[in-house]
């Protein structure tokens, strides 16, 4: 982690983090008082407290009242967390779209173990009240809906998008909802509404090779900003970006990142939106996995930071109800004419029954249930794969350890080739996602990504340990 | 019509229309014979042969066995039919954003009488079997369609689709078709296929201001060719820019244009093709009116006459069976890697539910009886707006005859207002669509579209009877 962050807190927080990452504050060790640590480094009182809350809320540390603030005791799970990669010199022209259409389609083969595609199992989803929403509105009022829905959207499916919002503190209007075709178009009708070809986009690395996809397509390229697998991207980098203005706009996925599962603290995504609206720079953000979080509290995404002054939010069903049903969504704020007129040439509107079977589900109230139920199969999930990956890859990989969404991110060492192993494993039948699609510059070929969204068996748990072996065998060579 | 058409057969049919159209060749004339025709003009038999089938073939002529050719008696209606524009000096730079959306508005308010929307009547679609067949997969295969389309779309829609095309004369495989979010979203692919921001794109004028409005939001300008409300875009001044090498792709909707009606002859089609194909320039169609034919046989398109050499195919099922469903389908030809990438890229896939309700629906061979009793049920309508105009707009309206769809397009004299009577208009409760929102170059102020998609009823023909007499009493001003 460079200690280039603006702020002289991050900075404090960043030399705390590099102690307990080298060893030199060790687990449940005690730091000094806020007083003692203000004196040690001539800063204010409020400027120390700030350091340590900064790391209270990444939970590097604990507060235990009347006694101090503590080293955190680490996480469960053997294996060290990945690292994160260095800082790029230049924002890369993407090309990648090859390797993503191969990469869909052997998810889409069912033939394989599927490790690949981070879409879950229709068996985890268990989308029958849905589905039996859409039967009944498609029998009784299929002529009502037969017509071209509104171009914003069906309105009660804003409504119900609208009070859904309301539960991660940002008070939106169903007028300040458009729904769209999955969160694949809300990103591409953002993108194209604050960029043109040649900009460049500030994002995650590694990131949504989906993302960098659509980079490639409307002519965009990528700034590949390095990111931790905790903490998120390093706003000190990127500061120095924004200075040289050329950043066109930034997109972040900062809650279970993918396929990092990194979640920025509230405290840096304060202080990244107070940068980016410095330089009038908007921030895109992809929060598709954020209902699925461990923890009881949602982590707060950018919108309900700024109130949506500077953010455009994309979010969707797809990953914890209905990715057969395409529907998403988008708040653009007074981005959202822009935005509409996009969505108007490049769609005209959403299919009218699905959205009007989705307010339906949405206003039963059944969604909540769901989650609840949903959270606790996938948490599960990446607990069950974490231990297939202790117990079979070489010991020097290296693992994400997300609170929320489905997928992990594994680092070996650098001479892994992935590519070879993705080879080797569907001649196994065996699917997961190389590193390198993550990135536009094809960084991160010792890298990969597992999927945990499919209800947990044995021939999943075979596979992991599979590519464990092969893996080991690869780099025994 | 120029007659600067690149064939001598043409250019002799222009001048025989150009007769026909000053009355100097009164319908049911006899044509000189074949040879005389021949000799007259110094060219060989068969020229002057090409020149009268294309004549037959336009609907201009008719030949009668063992007698020769006769200029074919007048088809019904009393008013002219609307002046071709002329040609434009250069390429437009498009803006029409904001009149689209406040059309879309309007058109979308069911408290107004509907002449603006080219949409079909949800009562006149009759979607019944395709909602049941949407409810059944629902109810019962729910779980099984609750993953991603394949990104080319639902393998059984596919060859439903190309099965059907079969019935226009060409051979499509399933993996020929990509299923689209409507025929708006195949438009924006292909485009975007073919096209970068900056390059010019030849369209008609007057041509469907959803393409303008896509042109614009792609960063694309429009090429606006004179149209003949019968025959189709001018060839001829085609020609010209195609020698300028200025013109990226052309976008033409030759079946029962948008607004005009318009059909081109296949003779004509077929130079078209063979201009467009010397100058490797590709053209895009929009065929989304086709299925819609009064008389007994489909229009060919494009796509069955050069079997997709050069032609991007474009279609929906909004305009003849399900505007609620959203889906569409385009045929790319050796263009078809790219258009998948773009569809990645911008949505990625398609609800799977829906594609699955229509592939069950299109194998039940029920769209063909629901597609005969459209046609007459719009023909019908036509006919009946047809008189309703005749008998209340000023005498000089000019109106168009379509041989499909569901539109037709008033010529006033050039000192009316459309602008000011959509407002007048709406204030009366009634919606139609101003001319100027056809024309990148904002002309054809003195014309309007109204459409006739809804079930006939005294409200409809009040609401064009009350046109008609704001017409005149702005006239009469």
């Amino acid at each position: 982690m460079e200690t280039s962050s603006p702020y002289r807190y991050q900075q404090l927080a960043d030399l705390i983090v590099g102690m307990v990452d080298k060893g030199a504050l060790a687990p449940g060790t005690r730091l000094p008082s806020v007083r003692a640590f203000s004196e040690q480094h001539r800063i204010s009182v409020s400027t120390a407290l700030q350091a340590y809350r900064l790391l209270e809320d990444r939970g590097i540390l604990v507060a235990r009242p009347q006694s101090g603030f503590y080293v955190a005791t680490a996480r469960r799970g053997t294996l060290a967390l990945p690292s994160t990669p260095r800082a790029r010199a230049r924002a890369s022209t993407v090309s990648i779209s090859g390797a993503v259409a191969g990469l869909l389609e052997h998810a889409a083969n069912s033939a394989l173990v599927p490790l690949g595609c981070a879409v879950p199992d229709p068996a985890l989803l268990e989308s029958k009240r849905l589905d039996l929403a859409l039967a009944r509105v498609a029998r009784q009022q299929g002529m009502r809906y037969n017509v071209y829905s509104p171009p914003y959207g069906d309105p009660r499916l804003r409504q119900e998008i609208a009070k859904r919002a309301m539960r991660f503190g940002h008070a939106l209007a169903p007028d300040d909802v458009l729904v769209t075709n999955g969160c694949t178009e809300a990103l591409t009708l953002a993108l194209s509404a604050v960029a043109r070809p040649g900009d460049t986009i500030a994002v995650e690395s590694p990131t949504y090779f989906g993302l960098l996809h659509t980079l490639e397509v409307l002519g965009l390229k990528a700034l590949e900003l390095p990111t931790d697998p905790t903490r998120g991207i390093d706003i000190g980098v990127l500061a120095g970006w924004l200075e040289t203005g050329s950043v066109s706009a930034c997109v972040l996925s900062s809650t279970f990142s993918n396929p990092l599962g990194a979640t920025m603290a509230e405290t840096d995504k304060r202080a990244l939106l107070e940068l980016l609206a410095t330089h009038r720079v908007p921030l895109i953000e992809d929060d598709v996995y954020g209902d699925i979080h461990f923890g009881g509290k949602r982590p707060t995404p950018f919108i309900a930071l700024d109130d949506g002054a500077n953010t455009i939010y994309c979010s969707s069903f797809s990953k914890s109800l209905a990715p057969g049903y395409r529907i998403g969504w988008i708040a653009a704020g007074k981005r959202m004419q822009r935005v509409m007129e996009r969505k108007l040439a490049f769609s005209l509107c959403c299919p009218a029954l699905a959205q009007a079977a989705l307010a339906e589900f949405l206003a039963s109230g059944a969604y909540d249930a769901h989650l609840r139920r949903l959270r606790r199969v996938l948490e599960e999930n990446l607990a069950r794969m974490t231990d297939a990956i202790e117990s079979s890859f070489p010991p020097a990989t290296k693992v994400s350890r997300p609170a929320g969404g489905f997928v992990l991110w594994l680092e070996l060492p650098k001479r892994f080739d992935s590519r070879m192993l993705f080879d080797e494993a569907l001649e196994h039948g065996i699917c997961f996602a190389p590193g390198d699609v993550f990135s536009a510059s094809r960084r991160f070929r010792n890298c990969m990504r597992l999927s945990a969204a499919y209800a947990w068996s044995s021939r999943i748990e075979d596979g992991v340990r599979q590519l464990g072996q092969l893996a080991a065998r690869q780099l025994d060579r």
